[in-house]
Parts: structure tokens; sequence; C-alpha cells
């Protein structure tokens, strides 16, 4: 196994686990939050400035490179972290979270599925298998199987089919794993408890060094996804890491820690920088409004990087001005800032306060007003 | 004055000039090039690349920074270098060129210019007056003379009209200036010795602490624009500095330091960048080209930077993604390569061998190959 997890403390006020991932590239402290690099570049960043602004690990995307550039030439580079300049660890995902959100005219077998190009239209066609060969090329040090994530609202009739299809997908992609990466099963189920529950004892007995949680954040309530989330915690294994796929706002990892998550990734902090929206000590900011026109302060007064030493108003002006250091820039500022969160919760947790911590975010920030 | 110019040595073999330019933020030995941060940032890059792929000099644009985010603010955070967070010089053109290549439907009178804003078709006015008050705020230690840029193929009658009245308009500038700001001249003409000339002493009379050369590069032949730099350079004082006014291309560098010229300006190795045209040591790239997709060298295999750590096949597949940071990376190398360049150019003028240098360059890259 080329990962090790153990879990360090178990907040007694929360529950909310602390952990220690030893990947071959990095030790790394759990619970932590990963920057999406989608197309081997966290976009507008250089790789030393991802390290200052992660834990040491990025998520890349499985379909993209194996569109783009093509796998091959990713693994002449020595996989992602050569061909990008990463010296730190990667996971990629399977590429079928894209296959069923970006892509259209899919259709769905047993063996894998065909669809369409989400750019030119070509046809295309992935089989977990296919999904473990293309990571095998890309190099991450975690990969994930081949699932079908469908929309959280399907019939029960659909999903119990999914999970299965799922199921045996996962078991083909483990079969195929000629590498000693570490691959993860992923919980599918839809809001179904009793098909979470049954996808994730499947799982189990195949034994994988870590659980993904699938398709939450798709569409549903955070009430939904908190429900689900604490209704897996007692059933993933205590000791093995668990990662729950494209979740990333500020409360989302908060309340999701408190359920036991000890891995997180999503686009949103990057996606949402580069529309000039700010993740801060202080709440979300949008530098483009109007009030921040005069605005001397840094961007986060709280939280010292090396973007404080602008003004609000130089980044809004960047803003106005259609300028790319301004994505680049808050794009800095909002990972720095989840990095931050990330590394409070985790002093929370060893400090058996994480409910309390909770308490003063809400205070503090605007992050969970918007439910 | 607040800047000190001296011609330390002239090469024997070319007659071009080593100089020295002091001011109040910096000393700098010419022939240089300065980087375009037209919106108070070179695009894509943060003041701390600025400075690694510059001399210390930048050239801000008064008629961008006037319309967004207005001189008002960008005073308020002590100019130029304190909004963008540059400790280097400045330098500010005076919005004349802006006027005249990006607005439309232009009046001009013995007062200044109506025209419209060139975005949102606003009607805007600027004289001679507004445009040092809006440099004095703007704060750059050298700023520039409103004046007409007209299209090289004007009348002659068009052209000394032209002529006659950037020079009152010369005039009542240094007289409204009421800073330390060191203003230059700038000779217009077109392509007539006669006017050039004309322009050139009249403005000397004026006693400028330095003289711009406007008015080229704008559509005439490289041929016209060197004829032009040569016939200017036993014209203007010897112990000012010359500055030729938006011109970047490598082999146009060597041929007007050839002809006395000292400081250069151009969007053109920043602009090319942003659509994947790298300059190096070897010559002009296009990274998007097929045959860079396997490439495995560093864009320059020559010029160690930053970005030499990355391979071209990574760089052309930053450009097939769209992703933001090949052009910060091609933004950097491009500069990277001038300052490299205008060094060897200052080196072959001590050593005298200016001349021989350009033979050499012209077999090593194909730089001079276009015309």
């Amino acid at each position: 196994m080329s990962i090790k997890f153990e879990v360090l403390h178990v907040c007694k006020q929360s529950g909310a686990r602390l952990g220690r991932l030893t990947t071959p590239h990095g030790v790394f402290e759990t619970p932590f939050f990963m920057p999406v690099g989608t197309q081997a570049t966290v976009k507008t960043l250089e790789p030393k400035e991802i390290k200052e602004v992660s834990e040491g690990l990025i998520l890349g995307n499985t379909y993209h490179l194996w569109l783009q550039p093509g796998e091959d030439l990713v693994e002449k580079h020595g996989g992602i972290r050569g061909f990008m300049n990463w010296d730190g660890s990667v996971l990629t995902d399977s590429g079928g979270y894209q296959v069923f959100s970006l892509t259209e005219m899919r259709k769905i077998t047993e063996e894998g599925v065909h669809f369409k190009h989400h750019k030119n239209g070509s046809a295309l066609f992935m089989s977990p298998e296919d999904s473990i060969k293309v990571q095998e090329k890309l190099g991450a040090d975690i990969i994930m199987s081949f699932d079908e994530c469908p929309p959280p609202y399907e019939t029960y009739e659909y999903m119990k089919d999914s999970v299965d299809r799922t199921l045996r997908w996962a078991k083909r992609g483990k079969d195929a794993l000629s590498t000693d990466q570490a691959l993860f099963g992923i919980v599918q189920g839809g809001l179904n408890e009793e098909l979470r529950k049954y996808c994730a004892e499947k799982l189990i007995e195949m034994d994988f060094p870590g659980y993904s949680i699938g398709g939450l954040s798709v569409g549903e309530t955070k009430e939904e996804m908190y429900q689900m989330t604490k209704y897996l915690n007692p059933i993933l294994p205590f000791d093995k890491p668990r990662y729950l796929m494209g979740v990333g706002a500020p409360d989302d990892l908060v309340e999701n820690v408190i359920h036991g998550i000890d891995m997180f990734d999503c686009v949103l902090p990057t996606r949402i920088a580069r529309h000039g929206t700010a993740l801060t000590t202080e709440g979300k900011i949008v530098i483009k409004n109007q009030t921040y026109e005069h605005d001397m302060k840094p961007l986060d007064p709280y939280l010292k990087t090396k973007v404080s030493k602008y003004t609000r108003s130089y980044i809004r002006h960047l803003f106005k001005a259609e300028e790319m250091l301004g994505m680049r820039l808050v794009t800095y500022q909002n990972l720095a800032y989840l990095k931050h969160l990330m590394q409070e919760i985790r002093t929370a947790i060893k400090e058996d306060r994480l409910l309390d911590f909770k308490e003063e975010m809400k205070k503090k920030t605007n992050y969970f007003k918007s439910r």
C-alpha cells in the first residue's frame, strides 16, 4: 500500500478526526483541502505559489488531461508532477464526474460510457479499466474508481441499478490496477440512506485504502449534504481516510469535518476568485463592488500573505480593468484562506473545541448566512 | 532637475551610446527597454517578477489610468508606484498617442482634443495642461508632453500645422508643470526630415531634460524608421537621453541603439506573449505550433530563468488548454529575453563591437528575417 493513514485524535466536543496521511510525496495532517489543478495547472498560479497556499496536495482531472494533452505526453514528463513541475502530492479523479456533468449524448452500457467531447463533439468512450489506465499514466499518488454520478433526485430504481453498476465498475478498476497507487472506492447512492449504506458496505468488503463520497454538492440542499455525511460517518471504516469530493465552501468544510471527513477538493475558491469574489477571515467579499473603490485596507486584514501589500482599491481596479493579475491575486487569497481555515480547524480538533470554533466563525463571518 | 543623465562611452565601431540615467528611484544603465504597465500592472505579472525581468523602469499609460480608476485614486495611493506596489521607476506617456490611436470622432482644436471614450463612447476632452495635471498625480519620475501623433503619410501641410501645434502644446505643458518630474519633449514630423529637424530644434530651444521620438513604428517600414533615427541622431543633444516610443522588436532595438537611442518601451513583447509567441535567444517561437507538442526542452535553452524548468511541451499544453499560466510564463520569458538582449547590447557597446554583435545575432536568430 503506497499510502498510510492514522487517526491521531478525535475531538471530544464534535467527534471530528485529526489524522495523518502519508503518501510517497509527503506527510499531511488531515483534515485538509486540495486546490483543483484541472489541466495540470491551478489556474493563474505557479507551483511555488500553490505550495504556499496548499497543504502540498492538489487534484488533477483525468477527463481533461486524457483529452488534452493526452495521458501519454503527461507520462513522458513523469506524470502530472513532472509535467507541471509540482513536487507535492497529487490525487486524480476518475473522469466519471466530468463524463456525467460536462458531456451530452451519453449512453451508459455495462462495459462503460459512450459520450461526446464537451467541446468538439467527437465520439468518445471510457470504461472503468480505461480510467485506471489513464490514471496510471497520470501518476497520481491517490486515484479514484470510475463511477456513475447521477443527479440526486433520480428514482430509487435508477439509483439502485446505478449503484450496482458503480460497484461492479469499482471491482473491475481494482482488478485492472497494476501500480501501487492508492485506489479509493467511491460511495454513491444519491440522497437515499439505504443505498448509500449498501454501496459503502460493498466497497468496504472490497477493502480500498480510502473511501470517497461522491454525488454530493450536486444540487441538493446543504442540510441534505450534511445529513448524508453524518449518516455515513459511523459506517465508513475509522482507520481509512474519507474524501468528500467537490466540496469547498468554508461552512461546508467545517460542517463536514464534524461528520468525520478528512479530505476535500473543490473548484469553488479558484472559480469565484476569477469572478472577483474573495474568501477572507472576515467573510466573503465581492471586490468589484463600488464600496471597495477607495478601500485602502488589504483584501484580508487578518491574514498576512503576499496579497496583503495590495489595497482592495487596487485589486478592484484590476477587476474593473479586466486585468489577469486581479484573478491571480484573489485566487492566491482564496486558497490561502482555506489553508488557514483548515489549520484553524485542526487546531480546534486538537483542543476539543471544534463546535465552539464553528460558533465563533458564524459570528465573525458571513459564510453561514447564505442558508 | 529630478533626473541626471551621462553618456559613459560611445561605441567606436557603431557610434552607439552607453549611458547612465539617474531618477529619484534608481540608477539605470542605458540603453534599456521598459515593459509597459498600461493599467498599473504589467499584464499577468507581480511587481517582484517585473523587477526580475526589467531594468527597474516601467511605463504607465496616462490615458487608461485617467479613465480607470482616475488619477485621484492613484494619487491617494502615492502615485502609480504605491498603487501597484512597484518600488522602481516609472515613466508615463502623455495620453496623446491613445487619443489618436484608440478613439474615434476626434476634433482637434488649439485648446486640446475632443474625443469619445474608446469603450463607452462618452464625450471627453484633454488639453496639454490636463495631461500634465494627470501625470503629476500619477507621479512618474519621467513624464511626456501632450502631442499629436498623426499617421506617417499625411500631407506636408497637415504635418507642418500639426508639428507647430505640438510645439505650442509642449510649451504650454512645460509652463503648466508644477512638480520636479522630468518632462520630455516629443519630436514629431512623420517621415519628413525637414519637419523633424524643425520640431527637434524648437524643442531643444525650450530645453527639456530629455527628448522622445514619437510617431514612428506606426505603419512606416523599418528602413524608414531607422533612417529617421539615424537622421535625428546628430540633431538631438548629446548629453540628454533620447527615448524612442513604442519600439521593442529585437532587431529594432539593435538598429536604433546604433542610431543613438537610449530608452525604449513597447507592448509587443507582452502582447505577443499572450498569443503564444515567445522571444528567445534562438529567435521567435510560436509555442502553439504542433512541432513543440513533444519538445522536452525549455522555452529558451540558453537563458536561465524560472521559466526554464517547464518544457515547451507543457507551455504549449497551457496555450492549447487556454490556461492563463501559459500567458504568464511567456510574458516573463519575453521580458527576460529583452532584458538579456539589452545587457548584451550594452556589453557590446563597452567593447566597441556592436556591429559585430548585430551580425552574430542575425546569424543566430530569425529576428532580422521578417524584412
